[in-house]
């Protein structure tokens, strides 16, 4: 019975706990490297598109429409942020790419959300693309987003599908006049942006291993079946962060070790932080593995004294009471002769052997701490 | 019983799905590298090839009789796509060989449909080797292929044994005059068709993957013992998609790697793409491993609660009758005085008592939860 | 029953032997990496600061008040070496940076206790962080604290949240007037710092492998349940030491490959000593793992050996008497003619018969090495 | 029972299966390395050397029996390939090692035949030693020699105990005039060897890996107890093949990349399929490895649930006799009054209703899913 | 029972079979680097140094009591061998530091047995430790010891705390005027000294080795609990060696690599031999840890099917017997119409019966294989 609700609980455990609009999505097999074909989940229905233009001095925030005006609206001596929420729409993607100079297959790249995480270097951009782990602790879901950068000399464009208020912190802190941000370049800006994707990559991962931990205390206090299933809903949980996280460190540890004139040298020290802080979140996101494979082990173990415990107690129970049914049969065989018959206080002499008998076989089994 | 119907299902289950005409070859021992042997299984009657032709303006499709006239049949200015269809015709391929200067011991390799993925810098041209896999959604049955490119200036040959229609697509973008894979060389043309065979290896994987995501919703909902056949059985087919895409993925690394003036620089970021989508497919296949492995897990856990839960069941349903038919027994003897058996009500009172005995062992086996 | 001992031990196994007030701290995400926000648990209630400065003539030591007056204090012909003990209070943080020229992002590193090991190069010194394990001989626990140390070419100044007389050591060697802690420069007194605190990992980890030691020896003389709640305790304690030295070793393996002025050649043979001595921290965790996996089985072989013993006993002391209550079955009979009923020593006969088969069996199964 | 036709069958698995006269050596502590002392089993009486000596016109076998007339014999402008069967006379080697001018620590070398593979660059040599794996398909076992080749300008030497036929293929090939061989110099002569070497690393895993896949069909159809002794026999043969292949890989993989004159740039192509080959059977061997591991678990999944079904059926079994007996039990008593003795059908309704118990149990066990 | 056998056995293996007297040191925190403490177990009384001092003419062995003349002893156109047995005297290891120019901290790294194998590079000597494994056949116990060796130009000293007899291989064959021990200068004692400790390193596993082999024959032939504290045993024993041999192979790997004029060419072969020696014994531990995991399985494996078999005999034993008693059980009911009971021969047909179903339930075990 108790497997039963174990089973209702991990029934549906991914969809209750991670959105993930990237998968299920087949790759067309053998299409030119340039098409610019959406391949993901359609998460919004119109293309959003903002323009940030500040330097030290002045700041200016423009909802854009006609995007062929966008070259008038960037100063080069400015740093321009224009996020890109909709990627669904190639009309405004190959736009954005003729306006800019980049080149067709990355604005392919750009509309695939099911990209592995990557940075390329290209003439006078880089462009760097990762995955969003996003956890919502209202629906306690963690939901995954693709984040992709084009990183020019003035101009910083950020793309993704859902429009998230996840980069609010640095816009606010651009609005807030804090010196650097303002003052450094787009290589600034965009360890700004990173920094917020890694920040959750930490946060979603310790969101889980609160859960973890929780489960380690119910684990020790009452070890139940339906501990099993929240063992392996973690453990998927686990792995899928993990199989976005590694990626991302792989990239950003590429993008670091970059020489390349966009990224300047006093940006260096923060991608270095990056660095450091992607680290941290992959080496958490292993050691939450480590504790779910040891309390897998505890559970298990836990499961199996438990269970052998039944069986004993049950089994030295069952052996109490041989003998003395044995007992009873041989007084009731129907033997002309069994002198022990005829004598009248057989029966209560009787009931005295068997409780001998099943006293000394407690005490026995207490001795050899079978019980 | 149900062992039988897993076991049935698990008889031939490499036979099923996977199609591999590479195996089964034992290797001749000692022969000359040079030596034109075909090594692998006919799959085809006669040797197909066909040229195509062509620049940014002219395109021209020729199906080739004599192999003679093959100079005559290339310019310099265009570039020229001979696939061969058919490797088991040794005149053929050495032709094909002096034609165009390939040394003796790559067409060797060619021949060898059990060669190791392999890439080969030679004076005029690269030589590639790797396993197409090809998923067949009718059959749902997984072909291996091997597939050998030689890329030189201007001419580019593939081989394989049987035709597939696998570069259609291919053929298809060069006739509709899309842009870059006509005017690039055959360096573009050679990573269009990696391109195929790299996407391939994802399909296949995917097609694997939906596969195992459906038997982990059965898993969950009714586990039973034709869940192990399955798990098993898919655990054979990921490790058999691994031993082929694993060094091909070691070989598209290096040919990405390699400089060679046959590389032209523009097409660069087009094998760094190739190396992210090989690195993709291999990584799917990886946590393919690991779901599965989880499954059996889950399996083995499920399968021993409830087994564990029967054995259980049974023990303590014997363990209720144990005392019960104990009193039985006692009142079964024979002895000339025991004062209960005369007593009018007492077989109603035992009675009485062993309902008590029976609710009693209930009751303490419930608060024990061990029912 | 034995179990809820285990478990009892279990409950609390953190808490009870290791301190880690670097735990439980949510990152802030988005804000600058300028920001002094204090990220850990304020463990005392002022900040303290000393400063002891020396040449091999002359040494002085001063608990310093006002901050401002740090320059004055410093010459540049002796070693200062500045003690600061909290890190709570962001104002003294930053006026000690402006006084000594330290970044604002690495005083934002200095006051986050959680941060991963790490070491920087800046241009006039290196920031150096890691933690400290401190194991307490009475209270039984371990005690992670995070240490940073900025190198400059005069003034080496450490921080740390709670006053550690951790360092007392080397302020005695500094007092007793060893030669090299006096004469060689701020590299040399860095390097006497972090060989106190990689001791402190060795001697930490020594102080927990002698109880898995003592474990052993439980383990092979008397195994019982409650030595598994041990092993999983030590086990969790090992993977928590780990999780802070390996960062650790390759902290200290980076610097001592960097090469800067501030770190003089001739110190360059006790960096590497510290190399080696981290390294056998390194595989001195390493080794208690595996000795402790190798526990946990013998631990489970044991149990389980004991427990199929017991079972054996119990089913075949079951099984010795199931013939024999078949045999009383027999005679209990009510039909007419059972021609043995009515012999007279026909009761004796069946006893003995009895007391052969008993005989029969036992000795059967102890030639089978079944008992 | 079962078990123990097992056993006798892995009784003396590695005997049976392979001949390795490396082993039981010891080795001979502190001796200087200059030492000829021959380390092995000694498997031929006389030392026996065969010199073919030929370029592209001209052939010359012989068999020479005074070793001082070597240099004689040899010309420098063929290529002279000396064979020498026979390793446990030191005399002969070192005659040998001062004619050719080869270390004394080599000569030495190549009379240890536990040597771990190793190639080594000297003046006016390549020395070059590793194992060979011989299959011998009627005594269906493998044969382990060690080969050591000696690769000068003009001339080849090489080593082994046991007069092999093994390399009768090359010389074939050097008789039968096929053009390389006898164009190109020493150096293409010790690929041919070595080739055959790695073709039978390959081939004797593939005539292992056949034995392994019949075990697979064995295992599917009629999984008993004596497939556990072929799996463990296996899996011992299958580690010994890697114990020889890997390092033998190694050593491949260190003289394809050596850079010598000895070693022509016109045969680096050749050691590069070389490395290829063995890769490939080192791959080999993982594959199968793992296969046999997965094998291991099938068993005893198949094993253990087969088990379960016996145990199940048999407490089933019991569990319904359990009801059964207790209600004879029950109307055994000698009661005075038990209404339901007198009733004259009460015996049949006994009857009935045991009947009915037992199949109520059995349709609840079938709809449980326990039968 | 059988496992207080086992049990018994293991009780103290590592006592019995390896003497450690590295361990049970608390390694002092905060002391300089230089301190010249001994940090090990005194092994001996006194200090004992001897002087060999050769070159290829003459040969000189003293006894060395005043250490201050030693600078008259030696020549600088002879090698100097001082072995110096005993490390507990720090003021005699000091002298020898002042009279060679050896800095304090290697003289205290010499001083401490528990170092980690390395290797350090200083302006005139190279500074070599690591560990010696000597077994001991009589006593069947591997003895563990620290070596120290300081490789001068002209002077090589060795030191260790027990005096071992261990090199004297090495002093037989200065004395036996071997010519390379004689002619070569330090560098090849050196190698010659470290041969014999990685031969020791060999012929330790080796000897170890060969009980494994012998548990492997006893395990196939008669399988019992005494077995498991073996294998556990070896198992230690195993893992013991490996924690010594892995860090000294590192240690020798790079001294091998390393160029330094006390390393001349000449002698450069034989330090790659000796790199191939420890990789050897380093291997051979790995390969001992993979027999003794497949070992462990066996036993596993097979005391598992010995008990299942136990055990499914036993319950087929009583499965036989429960419907005969429940038969006997229906005629034992005091019925008063049972028609069986009042026909003659009733009885008889009762045993017919039993016997029947007897017969007819131990043919279909037999033919569903389960007896």
């Amino acid at each position: 019975m108790a497997i039963e609700k174990a089973l209702d609980f991990m029934k549906n455990p991914l969809k209750a706990n991670i959105k993930n609009p990237l998968k299920k999505q087949k790759k067309v097999i053998g299409v030119s490297p340039d098409a610019l074909v959406f391949r993901g989940v359609q998460r919004r229905e119109t293309v959003d598109i903002q323009l940030i233009d500040f330097d030290s001095d002045k700041l200016e925030e423009v909802s854009i429409v006609d995007i062929k005006k966008f070259k008038d609206l960037i100063n080069t001596d400015t740093v321009s942020w224009i996020n890109v929420n909709g990627l669904h729409d190639d009309t405004i993607i190959s736009e954005i790419g003729e306006t800019f100079g980049i080149e067709s297959y990355v604005l392919s790249d750009i509309m695939n959300t099911n990209l592995r995480p990557k940075v390329q270097e290209h003439d006078n951009y880089l462009f760097v693309s990762l995955k969003m782990l996003m956890h919502d602790e209202d629906l306690n879901e963690i939901d995954v987003e693709n984040i992709s950068l084009i990183i020019m000399d003035h101009v910083l464009i950020s793309f993704q599908e859902k429009e998230g208020d996840v980069f609010d912190p640095v816009r606010q802190r651009i609005r807030d006049q804090r010196k650097r941000i303002r003052t450094f370049g787009t290589d600034y800006l965009a360890f700004a942006l990173l920094d917020i994707v890694i920040d959750n990559y930490i946060y979603s991962t310790s969101a889980l291993g609160e859960k973890i931990d929780e489960l380690e205390v119910d684990l020790l206090e009452d070890p139940d079946e339906k501990l099993l299933g929240r063992i392996n809903l973690y453990k998927k949980e686990i792995n899928y962060l993990r199989r976005y996280i590694k990626p991302g460190q792989e990239m950003i540890l590429l993008l670091s070790k970059m020489e390349t004139p966009l990224l300047k040298k006093r940006t260096a020290p923060f991608y270095k932080e990056l660095v450091d802080n992607v680290q941290q979140a992959s080496e958490l996101t292993d050691s939450y593995r480590e504790i779910l494979s040891d309390q897998l082990n505890v559970y298990h173990t836990t499961m199996s004294t438990k269970l052998n415990d039944v069986m004993k107690f049950l089994t030295i129970f069952s052996v109490i009471f041989i003998p003395l049914t044995f007992i009873a049969g041989i007084y009731g065989t129907n033997f002309e002769y069994v002198p022990e018959l005829d004598y009248r206080y057989s029966y209560f002499i009787m009931w005295g052997i068997m409780v001998v008998i099943s006293i000394f076989m407690i005490f026995y089994f207490k001795k050899k701490k079978w019980l």
